[in-house]
């Protein structure tokens, strides 16, 4: 057993509330190695959290335990969960929507309800609510990391449905033309990360240095209509110019080489951000 | 032994100084397991320094070492100390107040003063003062953690009243009204949390629903005075309204529900930044 | 063997970008040892790559493995090295001047190519090609650190002159004066640090409390010119007062007691930010 446990939060790094976590974590087995995904995620944005475990938990070696905190309903009735993907990792998580990415695009065999009374951290405070990341989600997640509790001993068996799920952006291909929304940014460069999975793409025939008409709308307004140049990569344009490319997660992404197209058109994310893209041969 | 080492500084993570303390730490002994506290306490913040050890110490097992440099005195004639809390972790430090927090709510065992000349990291240059995190306190501390020195050993032991401390914000009960002080932000979230023990609070036998008048005053102006609803958590009051709770260190603490009560009321930090809380009833 | 790997990058650490190269690395050999130099290295800045480097490789152990990924060319024809340090240390990155400050300072003796072909990630995607960093560097880094891959089956072995490098700003003594540029920022707190070497300065026979001169000219334009006072360390002169120091690096550095010089007087940095020092007796 590898015996990694894998943080994510929206809790930042400037306080001290993550190292409680990974104190709590050390103190259950301090033979465990704990790494960080980002504790960057913005607060409360639980799309981010799960588009965020979709981009890295993949690469993990199997039985990794991820800890996932985004939890905007902490202290509330919003019930936790721990599930097991198709690729073997677990994932700790409060059953808010973090899940949603996984569930679409990877997939969940195992789905527990966590038994919260058997499994809080013992000796947690009877009048603080407000730190579950600490008292119950890196408690377990160490417990179950280490070996000490199995995943069946976690709390009731759930069915699949019944992980709480978000609308995910849509990939289509269609008309000569594939559609799909702007989803996330490649925030440190300003890049434009869409929902258009390459396989739908590829029902264009794209070839290198192609150009297509790239389009997005929201609310009906037209916030980039161009003419862009498919490529492998950033240097394959002159820098500040456009290109269209395959991201690293195999979804198409449109960026100025060496500059911010976010900042550049003022573009935003979500369902209603909808991008089309269109041969121009 | 755990071998534990755990590194706060006010340093940041953008350059290389952190690193450095890192490489200096596993050469010393490659086994060490290293964390990090914190490298975003604010520049020459000693106060901060002193609540996130307060934070964090409590949770790591015993025996783990925490090197923490917040350090405006670096190069000067202050002196250095290694200490032995009541629960058994040690920490490193410039004695410059930074261990008031852990002196007060935690307790102090031993005090040793560091013998620089004898623990300055060998090859360290003898014309540069200015990174002790890196030839000083990191050094000691990987060998204090690696088993190589032992605390005996460091220097002089002072006694307890030695330990430079600042003085802290007050937790009263009076006249069925409690008071304190603004004491940090949760920054990432907007919150504000007093120097009110929850042990003081609860002389006012508060119930979840309960409604208090909470008031702060600085330098007799008032920032704030609302009618606020005593919760368990954010959710128990609606996105935006104003909620009293136990916060994770159990002190009372005021939010806004997913928004920023810092920056709406524009509160500051400090004895002089006065909050009462009274009920209504 | 100690199995240690040191990440750098300007990837931020917000998204999962720098916890896939760590899980891909991990799945390579889950008994690493894995660290972080700096992953804010400002995007596409390869100076400050070469120059963080500098500043932190020299303190670990002996046999240490870097990753360093500030890779503007990704996908592009540019090559890519690992290289061997005087030192012992190895260094993994796209060959594109991230190598010009350990080059010049401590002097690289083995230098090979790699052969992307046969070290790229099994199981990559061949249509995605933004992120060497996760599909190549940190892949073969990794097998390099876990000893299942040797530096002579990297590639083709290049001889030391064809690591590309930067043009360096120079440190000269001349005429009772020392010269050289601002080199960077200690960004935390604000102060300049130059290219100007100890040894160099100390041609000048320098005393702390002596006064010297302090020029520092942009474009025929002067941006400073004070008397200041060389000390230790910050303390030596009061709060918001200049000081001249040896910094951590062996390096002159410029700044103000516990405020910023950049802001203050609006330096920037490179070759054609010029600075002189002469003594005041």
């Amino acid at each position: 057993m590898s015996k990694i446990l894998v943080l994510q939060s929206d809790f930042g790094i400037v306080d001290g509330a993550v190292s409680a976590m990974i104190g709590v974590a050390l103190s259950v087995d301090d033979s465990l190695k704990i790494f960080d995904l980002s504790h960057s995620i913005s607060p409360f944005n639980i799309h981010e959290a799960s588009y965020r475990l979709l981009q890295s938990l993949q690469y993990w070696p199997e039985g990794s335990v991820f800890v996932s905190v985004v939890d905007p309903g902490v202290g509330s009735k919003r019930n936790s969960v721990v599930v097991r993907t198709r690729e073997n990792h677990i994932v700790v998580t409060p059953n808010n929507g973090t899940l949603s990415h996984l569930r679409k695009f990877i997939g969940i065999e195992e789905v527990y309800e966590i038994d919260v009374a058997k499994h809080r951290r013992k000796g947690a405070s009877n009048q603080s609510y407000t730190f579950d990341g600490r008292d119950l989600y890196a408690y377990i997640g160490a417990r179950l990391t280490s070996g000490q509790l199995s995943l069946v001993d976690v709390g009731p068996k759930l069915n699949e449905d019944q992980i709480v799920s978000f609308e995910l952006p849509l990939s289509r291909f269609e008309n000569n033309m594939v559609k799909g929304s702007v989803e996330i940014y490649d925030e440190r460069f300003g890049s434009l990360w869409t929902s258009i999975l390459v396989e739908d793409f590829n029902q264009l025939n794209p070839e290198y240095g192609d150009h297509f008409k790239v389009k997005i709308l929201h609310e009906e307004v037209t916030y980039l209509e161009e003419d862009v140049l498919y490529g492998r990569a950033f240097n394959d344009v002159h820098v500040h110019d456009l290109i269209l490319y395959v991201n690293s997660l195999n979804r198409i992404a449109l960026a100025l080489n060496q500059d911010s197209l976010v900042k550049k058109y003022g573009i935003g994310l979500g369902l209603d951000w909808k991008i089309s893209i269109t041969p121009i041969r």
